[in-house]
């Protein structure tokens, strides 16, 4: 191969300091869903195809990665299908396996098929890879971790105060105050179409309002409008291109607007709830919204939406999001399983950190002292002293070949390790260590009690 | 769907007890890799097909999950290629994408894609999952974890002598004594066949020599004579069927026996120094045997070969091997890097935990208190409790529902969560909980100091 070797689109590798700063962040999330009594599964990541197929949309479907039947699996395609040369219809044939495309839909299967294992409510976190055939870009890859915390099981209005406690508690963790959770419900922009008479276009009216960040307030009356909703109906929602006010007189707004409605009313109500729990306990470096245009791909949620924001000095999407959506598992056939989760935007948190300088110094930390290696007779006494400073959680290496004192030191320069040992015939005799600090240049000759005090 | 839904042959489901297990093992093996110095690379998934296949032989090609190419992916096919119906050439058509096989070849093609960001010797290490296409049985699986640590970029025995502590500590630490670290080097089983004049069928002399175990001295002998070996060489081969005694009975044995071989006179030389300095510097609780049958697909090896056998007690293969393979980065246009690695065989390491009980008892430990909800308000009351808690690291949780005592307790009892906490108006008043031991029986009342000081 004269070619060097590549990796596909979209794919990433990862590098020491990569995985460390991932592993800081995935850490610190799994510590906190345990704390917060989630427990972890793991699912394979490929499924039947039929698992997946049709529960993502059309788009969704042709997103999810195939997986080619093994052996000779055209043998099993009859002819009059072969000659079609239809591609999507021979996908079926000779692929009967396909790549997790979220965490979701494999949790719902899971639930199902393991229900009478599972105390209800379960609540689960799963971090693990999913795959999409998407076009790669900027910060959108191919195969990405996805971090989510669900319960199912309980529509208890608890689950959805919690979640924002641990939205609350990952950030102030991770040290990046100030992020806002931002807080709908399904039921009132229901509510809102209902009472504005659009109801029958509720995708096209949430969907339209979504965009009121990106497109303003003409951009949304232009697109609505489009959809085919009514000037009139426009002009009823007009309060709500210019939502302000605290929490309470949104909500007083709120309940006004949607007086006519049940199921409006209902949807307020729930906020209410929430955000007046929330402001009882208090969160510690977390901003909540009431966001009444936030909708995210509404289809799925039925109760509660959520979505993260970076703190206001840096630009970036949605760090996290989630909602409530009842019959989670009904796709699989077990139906009234409620289920609210949260899900933590790995890659674009990573942005975030990197951006604001918050990675703590020692996230990628590794090698403290590196031995010189001067032959083998002193590499057996460095080897024994490096056994006794790991077994105190000290990372130590002897440099493995006797190369010259120069290349030697220039490794350690270039891995920026702190300390280099030199250990010659005087220490042996002696039972010292000679002790480079390669910051400051200076070297001092010292017993093992000394070496690891400055070590550890 | 009618049916309960289920996962693809091969492949398995990880329960929240499972995962913390797997866990357990992982993060062990992974805090030694760190105190050795090694550093973590991720790499993708799925790899360029090119990038895999012909590396692991013909068999392996077979076994390598392709994936299929998206959009219409037969339009790209070739009318004449198509009606050929060629499951083989067609994979070439219509896939371009391979799921990992091993982390080798992946390590491999990272080595030479990053040569220039990478500082030799390099020692790194990668836990991730693999899959192959193999047929399912017991203990195998279609997707599997790999733990792996290796370093490239020099020849140094040292690095010999520290793998075989790495593996000695990890397995000291997993409380998992007495296991056995088998060794051989490829030069000294070059040797043989050169002594015994059948260096021109190397391999099969050592696959038949490898299943000695198995099929005993009139198997190997039946083997090797199918294969062509003469009688004469295997009467010359006769003492390596009871290779006894001492490992310094042993290399002396080979000596003489590979006296007139250079290579073989290396490969003993080199054992010779590794299992004197392990013997200078003494292992925990690991022996180490020279084995002079072991040859582990050898076509890979070029020096040190390695094998752990759990103790004698446990039936089970080997839980971990390795060795030294030279030129480790040819197959991708960088000559002269040797490498030397060892993995960690996760799946059959948890069985031999799980059979002689060696898991500690709070592996899985989960929520450490359940605060029964009688309503919104004492909810919210344990909800400030709760919040007050996990910041001292303690697993707390309300039940989400305010559901009759009965269920609660009962969803305590299936999860056996230790403590229940009630608190009513009375509780409130007071500021005091209602501490009932789940195991005892017993229920006090107590102050949040007292509560505390129980759950920590």
């Amino acid at each position: 191969m004269a070619q060097k070797p590549s990796i596909p689109k979209g794919t990433r590798d990862f590098s020491p300091v990569e995985v460390a700063k991932r592993g800081y962040i995935m850490d610190t999330i799994k510590e906190q869903f345990k704390l917060f009594g989630f427990q972890p599964i793991e699912t394979p990541s490929f499924e039947n195809s039929e698992t997946l197929m049709g529960k993502y949309g059309e788009e969704g479907d042709r997103l999810i990665f195939k997986i080619l039947n093994s052996g000779d699996y055209l043998k099993k395609v009859d002819e009059t299908l072969y000659q079609a040369k239809d591609s999507t219809k021979m996908t079926a044939k000779i692929s009967e396996k396909a790549l997790r495309y979220d965490l979701t839909v494999p949790f719902a299967r899971y639930v199902v098929q393991h229900q009478n294992e599972i105390d209800f409510p379960f609540k689960r976190y799963q971090i693990q890879p999913v795959w999409r055939a998407d076009r790669p870009q900027k910060g959108r890859f191919r195969e990405f971790y996805q971090c989510d915390a669900d319960v199912v099981g309980s529509t208890s209005l608890w689950q959805e105060i919690d979640l924002i406690q641990l939205y609350d508690k990952v950030f102030t963790k991770l040290n990046l105050q100030g992020v806002t959770i931002k807080i709908n419900n399904r039921k009132i922009l229901s509510g809102i179409a209902e009472v504005i008479g659009a109801s029958d276009k509720l995708i096209d009216f949430t969907v339209a309002l979504d965009k009121l960040d990106k497109i303003g307030e003409d951009g949304v009356k232009k697109e609505m409008k489009e959809k085919g909703i009514s000037d009139e109906a426009i002009e009823k929602v007009k309060p709500l291109f210019s939502f302000e006010g605290s929490t309470t007189e949104k909500i007083a707004k709120l309940k006004t607007l949607l007086a006519s409605s049940e199921e409006g009313t209902k949807g307020v109500e729930e906020l209410e709830f929430i955000t007046n729990t929330i402001n009882e306990i208090s969160l510690q470096t977390a901003n909540l919204d009431l966001d009444v245009t936030l909708a995210r791909g509404l289809n799925y949620y039925t109760g509660a939406i959520f979505e993260v924001a970076a703190p206001k000095e840096v630009k970036m999407g949605s760090i996290g999001g989630g909602g409530r959506y009842d019959d989670l598992t009904g796709i699989f056939g077990l139906k009234n399983v409620s289920g609210v989760g949260i899900s933590f935007g790995l890659d674009r948190i990573y942005l975030v950190l990197e951006e604001l300088g918050l990675f703590p110094e020692t996230v990628a930390l590794s090698t403290k002292a590196l031995f010189i290696n001067f032959g083998d007779k002193e590499a057996l006494y460095c080897a024994k002293t490096i056994i006794k400073l790991r077994s105190e959680g000290i990372i130590a290496e002897l440099y493995p070949d006797s190369a010259k004192m120069k290349k030697q030191m220039g490794y350690a320069n270039k891995r920026a390790i702190p300390y280099v040992i030199l250990v010659g015939t005087s220490e042996i005799e002696k039972e010292t260590y000679t002790v480079k600090d390669m910051q400051s240049g200076t070297q001092n000759e010292m017993n093992f009690e000394a070496l690891k005090d400055i070590l550890l």
